[in-house]
């Protein structure tokens, strides 16, 4: 944790004892009355918060500092097929803190229909991973995120795809591209980006794409590119393909 | 586990039933009397394994058919500062699955001393996660794996950074680079690569190089590159790095 992030109710009432971030200023910041650290308002500015008490009951009482506003978020749409839960953990983290604009994890023909019942999405738990993700960027930019949708609802709704993410300007060319290590001829590491490019990649599921899904993709305008021959974990697959399509949008 | 490996010493005996590859090819794959699965023998050829009797005390015998030479790994050493034992796994696996030659932990100033000592690799853990790490890439190769020199000494024998990995051609030049979030004006991904480039790529510990070090490393020919303004966790920052990387030589 980078960065502290709380909610912008949350800056009017004091942080209790057991909250995580509570137990991250006292037992790792190792901050006493009077000491600042590094905070932000989800979605909003970054800024200095300073311990003003440490009341009887453990609770934290601080005040904020707005001094920095969010930068735009990266021009970049994700869409996963639902992974298993772990994997989804993992996803929501790193992609937030690599940094996407927003995220939506669709269902696939050969994804686990179970998957899109588990714990991590009924109880609301898959937010704090993506807290957590961008507190670790020092970033107060959260993706929009979505899950459950159907790949083609997702599709349809493409014109949505390409639509700015708030705070963001609008792409000059928006690229839409599709991981598939068994159809795509293209490395993703060898297509050009044209300047002030955005772009929306989807990535399979762990079985990967069928061939209704395929057609799909073509249908909505994605090109399907490979990461070479090598099988990557999914997880893995969207923090490698993330950073190549950073790097060449010049921001890794 | 795409591809089952086995040690050559591992042929000619059956494969205990408890054995973690046995299961694999029981419980997961459902591989029956007479069926086959995707093997190969580390460092050696992948092909396939006929199933020729499942003993009475739960042993599988096989026999293994060699199909296809081991490709040649890619020109890729990386040098990691020793990081905390579950991130140590993470990279072991991950870098083994995005494809390395070889891959060096050292101790920096930086690094948490303990860390040297986790039973990570007093026990030999350690290995089980670069086989993985290969089973998940389809891939024979397990990168050479050194743990717990000085980053100097490691410096001090640059000479065999350089040398290629068993199986690859030389380099026709080699690059020499290191992440430094704080000191470095270039962007990884802004960097030309000259054809036929080999590399060494430093990361260091979660804390960061120590003057001492930055000065070691560009004494030793280490260029400094970022990732950009985003914080990853060293075992993301390793796999961005890799992407990159790869991408930049023409293998993702």
């Amino acid at each position: 944790m980078n960065l502290v992030l709380f909610a912008p109710d949350e800056l009017d009432r004091p942080l209790p004892r057991e909250d995580r971030r509570a137990v991250h200023v006292r037992t790792v910041l190792r901050r006493g009355l009077g000491d600042t650290f590094d905070a932000g308002i989800v979605n909003g500015p970054r800024g200095q918060a300073t311990l003003t008490a440490l009341r009887a009951d453990g609770a934290l009482e601080f005040v904020f500092a707005a001094t920095t506003p969010p930068a735009p978020p990266a021009p970049i749409t994700l869409l996963v097929g639902l992974p298993r839960p772990q994997t989804a953990r993992d996803i929501l983290r790193d992609a937030t803190t690599a940094g996407v604009a927003a995220l939506h994890f669709v269902r696939t023909d050969k994804a686990e229909p179970s998957y899109a019942t588990s714990s991590l999405w009924t109880s609301g738990e898959w937010r704090r991973h993506a807290l957590a993700g961008a507190e670790q960027a020092f970033d107060t930019r959260v993706p929009e995120i979505t899950h459950g949708r159907p790949l083609a609802a997702c599709l349809a709704a493409a014109a949505a795809l390409d639509a700015p993410a708030p705070g963001a300007a609008p792409a000059a060319v928006s690229l839409r591209l599709a991981l598939d290590n068994y159809e795509s001829p293209q490395r993703l590491g060898a297509l050009e980006f044209p300047a002030g490019a955005g772009l929306t990649l989807a990535i399979g599921s762990e079985r990967g794409w069928s061939a209704a899904e395929r057609d799909a993709l073509r249908g909505a305008g994605f090109q399907f590119v490979h990461l070479g021959s090598r099988v990557l974990r999914t997880e893995a697959a969207v923090l490698a393909a993330l950073a190549i399509v950073r790097a060449k949008l010049g921001l890794m």
